[in-house]
């Protein structure tokens, strides 16, 4: 059989995709522990969550995904267009998230763009910057 | 004088922020050669213009530029909360945009953040991907 011409790239981006997947996977939790520990906590790392200002530094995102989880009763997420791209020791992901929230006040379905930005460090992938913005509903962009 | 702690970094740093002055300078000349030469033409760099889906690959980055400035008359972009980060060869740059258009059909005031990766390319900072999406309106955001 033969073997992959470059088999480091792609491991690397097998690794970036399950980085990836871990993310979503611990927003779908909503255990903050396990979201703590897929951001590198550095006073640079960055967030825009749909619709918010940027957030900077560590203590700006952990304190938003407190308050997401704290809003948040359950939440669905299933990708498509997924997009991984990486550069040495740097990586992104842009997907179309399709979000189902069920809120204390009610229920929400909404498709969100999202760009999560990883680096490499002691050969795993931590996410370092994300952002992530409202798309038009799905039955609008049928529409042609 | 004491030298800079990391002089290569501070010098990359700059050259990467007037990277993202020059595509800024680009949208505002409405010069389609000058935003051709601000991108890396490859299958892989990507945009997210406000409120539009992923676009993958130099041909539809390229045909959505060349959409845009046909239908602007004239374009303002002020910049501001710039945050730069350099990780190796690749970087990116946050920031929010304050967009004045004229259109042919109108006016158009809008507040925009945005997500800019640059690669390192023979010593230049080379556009590859973008994620631009609209905020509320500032006299909303002073109201806390």
């Amino acid at each position: 059989m033969p073997s992959p011409a470059f088999p480091q790239q792609e491991s690397l981006e097998q690794s970036l995709r399950a980085a990836n997947q871990r993310f979503y996977a611990a927003f779908e939790s909503l255990d903050f522990g396990q979201m703590e520990g897929i951001w590198l906590h550095e006073d640079w790392v960055q967030c825009v969550h749909p619709g918010w200002d940027l957030l900077v530094g560590w203590d700006e995102v952990r304190d938003s995904w407190a308050r997401i989880f704290a809003n948040t009763k359950r939440i669905k997420l299933a990708l498509s267009s997924v997009r991984a791209r990486v550069e040495g020791e740097v990586a992104w992901v842009a997907c179309t998230e399709h979000v189902t929230s069920l809120f204390s006040s009610g229920f929400d379905e909404a498709l969100v763009q999202a760009t999560n930005i990883f680096v490499l460090r002691e050969g795993e992938w931590a996410l370092v910057a994300r952002h992530s913005s409202p798309l038009p509903p799905e039955t609008e962009q049928t529409v042609q």
